[in-house]
């Protein structure tokens, strides 16, 4: 069988999650799929989520492959803070031969959460112990992304055509500092792709009698993608056919989607 | 920082999880969280996990890389289906240079499903069409592992020390095939090794000043993971402290944790 090929090698994305416990299953990797969401509603196309270990060569070798791909972006999240298992920032300075160091600004911008916190009566001492300096070690040449939320700024690194964004792991950090800093930046980027969806729900059609119906589809709409999602079992057959596709602007993605969708819906009438 | 290096080189597992739902973000990856979960508790490592599109030369190249790792085992997870997006077995097959051909064993699982939905009034044809016999297309060499509750089987490999299962992406039938199938393998592969893990939660001290407490008490117990999770703002810090270990038994892993977080309750104590 012939492989399809992606209709659109640009506007693409990875996605890194560091941590242990996502490995061992304690966590569910939430992040990554609000990641995948955003940055696919934006006109990215995610094309790997990876992850690993809190071990700064493991993260190294992941983001050095990852940039061997040429993506538009890497977004790492977690390995951020204070403690000893946080190496995320170690990783990627090794992955871009440009050391940790003390970044100036994001120094500032940890000094001013502490006094925050200390105003606040919720730590007592606000001076700067190495644990805390450490969230303000950069990568080289990095600039630190503001955290509206949280104490550990992001870290934000060029490498080629590739940005490399570091986020927190904590949601609610990962999600402020996306929305604050990184999505303008996406949404310049990824201006030229607009994503559009549809799911249409099909009963008692087995899927494997639906599969040629979806390849014709397919083949009359390349830029289209569709995937069947079974609903369940039980008496009735229940299936979610899922459309989606990337178009040069909304209106004519939607247009691609709707048609498709209408051709499939009068395919599975005359079965 | 010198690197702290994982205490078990065995026992690893890669889990691979395929499928263009969870890379647009439409789908949480809960698989890949059961599944880290479950080979952890039956002692094994899980070292990567990889979410990658329905492309069978993406799907070749990541099993390639994950057998230069040399894992125990490589989980692989959807694409196993009828419809044309199943790829995974091809990818498998092209990994492994062991073209796809069908399976007899997996044929007649196949074609006993048919029949079955059949005899219960859920499809009318029995008949095994070119997207139903693909279910039974597996890599040369292959074994088919029954499942219990879908139709697709799932597959079992071995190249040089790693085994690799492919697992189907619902749910439902990825944990039944893996209980009904997998976790016998596991438990007798993975029997030399036991997780434990505990957490304690700790109030009103920073992340960073309980960072070097950490640190100690990962030095004396070279074989525990701490990792803290912070757990919501606002006045009060809260924060969720995980102690994970490997041991050579049940009993041995367990006073690991025990003592650790001990130790670590008794130094909180005189801060």
């Amino acid at each position: 069988m012939q492989e399809r090929r992606p209709q659109f090698l640009k506007n693409t994305a990875e996605v890194i999650t560091v941590g242990n416990e996502l490995l061992i299953g304690k966590i569910l990797n939430t992040n990554a799929q609000w990641l995948c969401r955003r940055i696919t509603t934006l006109g990215g196309r995610i094309t790997r989520v990876t992850t690993i270990p809190d071990e700064v060569d493991v993260i190294a070798l992941t983001i050095k492959q990852a940039l061997s791909r040429k993506p538009d972006f890497i977004v790492t999240v977690g390995g951020l803070g204070p403690t000893y298992d946080d190496k995320t920032l170690q990783g990627v300075a090794k992955a871009l031969s440009q050391p940790p160091q003390l970044n100036r600004k994001a120094l500032r911008m940890v000094e001013e959460k502490y006094l925050e916190l200390s105003a606040k009566g919720i730590v007592r001492k606000t001076n700067i112990t190495a644990e805390r300096a450490k969230m303000a070690r950069l990568p080289r040449g990095a600039n630190p992304l503001f955290n509206p939320v949280g104490t550990a700024p992001a870290s934000l690194s060029h490498n080629g055509r590739t940005l490399i964004i570091s986020l927190p792991g904590v949601p609610s950090e990962m999600r402020a500092i996306f929305d604050n800093s990184v999505t303008a930046i996406a949404v310049e980027k990824f201006s030229n792709l607009h994503f559009k969806e549809k799911s249409m729900m099909v009963k008692n059609v087995p899927e494997s009698e639906l599969a040629p119906l979806v390849d014709e589809v397919m083949r009359s709409f390349p830029t289209v993608y569709i995937k069947s999602h079974p609903k369940g079992g039980g008496k009735h057959l229940l299936l979610e056919l899922h459309f989606s596709t990337y178009g040069r602007s909304g209106e004519e993605a939607r247009k691609t989607v709707d048609s498709s969708s209408k051709m499939i819906r009068g395919m599975i009438r005359k079965i």
